[in-house]
């Protein structure tokens, strides 16, 4: 065991895009666990678009990270040590968003849930055994409603929300569309089940696009992205549509400033479509039942995940910005 | 009875906000009613904010009126001939859409229904008792799920629907609270049992005025306008609030081009609010009940209503227009 502990800790809030000089480095010593406490050793960090919100003086719907604040994020480790009876030296857990971008960190037992291996490998409980996982199906079926039958189009299709919302429409019964910037993120998709795809990057007419991928309009849009994908589609909702507003991650370079474009209110009114603001915290009382059951197409192989692993903690910020800017194909994580 | 039938047809799709020229007064002879069917004569026609939509050459949820047809409209009349056993000569009836403006229509007695004058007097047919009521008490109640204790803004608060709304609200145990233009509107609202509102042709920052109304923020907006008081009320959502996308009367003279503006996409997520387009036509399996339900309410006396009546079948495009620029106060009507 090392006896210092690196920690990326936020040096301001960022201007527009995010860049590494918004983190800084410093190193202490490794912490003591109190009474009930475990230190916790990372083994894989998460970096997720989400904790561009957390990063801002902006209203948000969760507390945020102060600069001078060791950087928030969830992580996947093995408890050093314990003074907890519920778990021991040796034990996986993964922490959904309280362990930081750090090698070690103390928490409670009521922070962590155990890793079973034999379940699904390390990187899926920060992904499809995850808050991801949870908030593909919640915000597909309790908030898109989507059913038989449906067409869901998903933006950032290629992320790591987006590969498990397409997997769970194959299982469904729904036709999922793909909407990512390239080609090579589009075959991806494909590979996952999406039925047929748009690459962004790749059209002048995204509108077009849209309509020619689903010629009888979109019932269920899982939005992760915001911005001029959100737009195209906004001109393309079935009657009756539902849209899931999880994610704004194309806003992350503008974040606080006012987000100027066309507003489709007339659209919506004309479709009927119901636009719903999702955030899968929200049901938490109902996590054991969906965490059963998305445990059980992991086992079954029915949920393929797709992985993009950075090395080492110096990389976090790297890793991050990379995801903001569209590199990654699968979840981002941070191996250390 | 007269020999001719004045008939106001639409000259030409409105470009921009509509025009007096928009339309040209027709004579042509009284039509004769063929087997099963009435003729039935104008006691009061209907203007309002939908048929806005209904006159333009973009998609809509219903059919549209093509250049040369007779303008649409509902209408309270009296049966003058009758070849159908359910309706006799004088009887009086209410017509939701399909008697247009004109003085004589040629119907069958499934497109009206009997009114009832012990009820409620005649304009109530087009207003609590007609589409109004029902658009106010399914938007308010299945689609806003407004109930006690929620803080319920409504935009367009002095046009029919809005003043059905908010004493609607007033029963339910909501505190309704008006955005209206003038301040001669506002104190109508105040009279009917708003709690408070907004004059906002008198404010100079909206979206500050709605904060000081709603200093818990907003859970349900019942939006008849879309515009610059919906960008204001969207930055006000209490966590969890239901948008009602009723109406976008305030792009009737923008229909059919973009609407640029400030998108509130991220406010929706933050607030988990969700945004729903409403048609009341939806609902029609449940007409019934709602209506028995109204109909009680204004026989108690629950349900006050406020008409501002133009006279003279050749003013009907005047006071369409009078209410496309916000110039009545209560339901606008035509009486011939």
């Amino acid at each position: 065991m090392a006896d210092t502990n690196r920690q990326w800790r936020l040096a301001a809030y960022p201007v527009g895009m995010p860049k590494q000089s918004d983190w800084t480095l410093a190193e202490g010593p490794v912490p003591e666990p109190g009474p009930g406490e475990m230190l916790i050793r990372a083994l894989y960090l998460d970096v997720a678009p989400y904790m561009r919100g957390r990063i801002s003086p902006q209203k948000n719907y969760a507390a945020g990270v102060a600069p001078g604040d060791v950087m928030l994020g969830g992580a996947v480790g093995q408890v050093v040590a314990s003074n907890s009876d519920r778990f021991r030296p040796g034990d996986v857990v993964v922490s959904d968003f309280g362990f930081g971008w750090q090698d070690y960190a103390v928490l409670g037992p009521e922070d962590v849930r155990a890793v079973d291996e034999e379940v699904a490998p390390l990187p899926c409980w920060l992904d499809v055994l995850g808050l991801n996982g949870l908030t593909a199906y919640f915000g597909l079926f309790e908030v898109g409603m989507a059913k038989l039958g449906d067409t869901v189009l998903v933006s950032a299709a290629a992320g790591s929300v987006g590969q498990i919302v397409g997997q769970l429409c194959r299982l469904a019964g729904c036709r999922p569309i793909a909407v990512t910037s390239t080609q090579a993120k589009l075959a991806a998709c494909r590979e996952l089940g999406f039925a047929d795809g748009v690459a962004y990057r790749e059209e002048s007419d995204l509108c077009g696009a849209v309509a020619r991928v689903c010629p009888r309009g979109v019932d269920v849009f899982f939005d992760n992205t915001a911005g001029p994908i959100h737009d195209a589609v906004l001109q393309n909702l079935a009657a009756h549509a539902r849209v899931v507003i999880c994610g704004t991650v194309s806003l992350a370079a503008r974040f606080g400033e006012p987000d100027i474009g066309p507003r489709f209110l007339r659209h919506v009114l004309v479709a009927r479509a119901t636009m719903q603001g999702f955030l899968v915290l929200d049901y938490k009382s109902r996590y054991g039942v969906a965490r059963e059951r998305l445990a059980g197409w992991v086992r079954e192989g029915a949920l393929a995940q797709r992985f993009d692993i950075v090395e080492g903690l110096e990389n976090t910020p790297a890793a991050f910005l990379r995801l903001l800017h569209g590199g990654n194909i699968g979840k981002q994580l941070v191996k250390l």
